[in-house]
């Protein structure tokens, strides 16, 4: 089966935690937004969420076109994915702990997109600059400590005889915090260098994933995206660390 | 089986989405932190959350401890409690379609919170009231519309063959909405009644379920707490519309 994706064209965004389990899954796949001619992508996500074709249209994108499935939000996707392909554990106990796992993520992810949009993701981040240094500081003194110290523990209390954080095998859980260590060294450089110490198994796995083979042909393909000023991590320099 | 229930004892926060779910489907629970003495619940919740007991601790409440399992996060929980009890379809497109339902309600639920608390978590409600006018006045105009429009959609869609949201049974989907519903009509007496007419299959479902004997039971007994000015749905006269 080809798998269809999609997602916004032009961002990593909440589609870069699925490409990441496609790739590493090494399933086939279509990025349907980037497939077509360039402004068409938008036109076939927007008719997936507002047409009448389906009686359980997603809510937004990314979402996953799998033969007649068509799944939504972005945990979902990889639990799915992540028991047809190997990518988290088969007992019931390891798929809630996976899934548990991928929802902090998830919850973490929203908070890093709205410390630079605090008021509305309706305003452009100019409009909202002032409440954004705010919002960020306060983000970076004490909510970047809570997640990053919460998986980091994870990683502590089952070493060493499990290296990956659902257990002795790679989930699709090590590919999102992969990403989101990856879009948080982006964005706040300077702020990352300094607390680095207190995560070196999240700073150690992310260097084992970036090493696998499958992820770091994708990390060198023009299929990865450049993180940008349009993402969820985005690197403005007054809102980074002194 | 007797089921435990972790989450702070004076608010309804996103434990009620759990209580609603074992309260229809009738489990047995206990509400651990409200079971004790006074004080002692919360001292419960910190040492799951922070003791070495657990090889796999939840991050946060609420967290459902069900005989060896303890699971976190509340869709999490609910998707749990949903395929053991007959609170969601049985089959595999039937469960994905109600758990991204789920997971689109944990974003609105976030969305409400953070519109009194737009800057951080770490502040008081009154040193962000400036931000969380602005921040409310945008969320009721264009974040709101578009999230009960997307549940009033999936329930125009399917009608009048389908009367909940994942299909022609009730699921934890359908009890969630409720409560959304229930706090939305709380904190923002004003801008629902103005926009009472465009989501009115919402408010149908939510009058149903309030009808349903276990939940009207339920919704009487002391075992619901109320509405307060310290859950997520609060009642700030000033961030209500005009």
């Amino acid at each position: 089966m080809t798998y269809e994706l999609y997602y916004w064209p032009s961002i990593q965004g909440r589609g870069e935690f699925v490409r990441l389990a496609l790739e590493e899954a090494q399933l086939k796949y279509i990025d349907v937004a980037r497939a077509g001619r360039a402004g068409s992508g938008e036109a076939r996500i927007m008719r997936m969420l507002t047409g009448r074709s389906l009686a359980r249209p997603p809510f937004a994108p990314p979402f996953l076109k799998a033969g007649r499935l068509v799944i939504g939000q972005t945990a979902n996707i990889l639990m799915f994915l992540g028991a047809r392909h190997g990518l988290a554990p088969k007992d019931e106990a390891g798929r809630l702990w996976t899934n548990g796992l991928q929802l902090t993520i998830a919850d973490f992810v929203a908070e890093v997109h709205d410390a630079h949009h605090p008021i509305s993701s309706a305003l452009y981040y100019q409009d909202q600059k002032k409440e954004a240094r705010h919002a960020t500081a306060l983000f970076l003194k004490t909510r970047v400590p809570k997640f990053l110290g919460y998986f980091e523990s994870i990683l502590a209390r089952n070493a060493p005889r499990v290296r990956f954080l659902a257990g002795a095998k790679l989930s699709y859980v090590d590919l999102s915090v992969f990403q989101v260590i990856a879009g948080l060294n982006y964005a706040f450089p300077r702020a990352m260098a300094k607390t680095a110490g207190k995560h070196l198994r999240l700073l150690s796995l992310h260097a084992r994933i970036c090493e696998r083979p499958r992820i770091a042909a994708y990390l060198a393909s023009p299929r990865r995206i450049p993180f940008n000023a349009d993402g969820i991590f985005r690197h403005y320099p007054e809102l980074d660390a002194d």
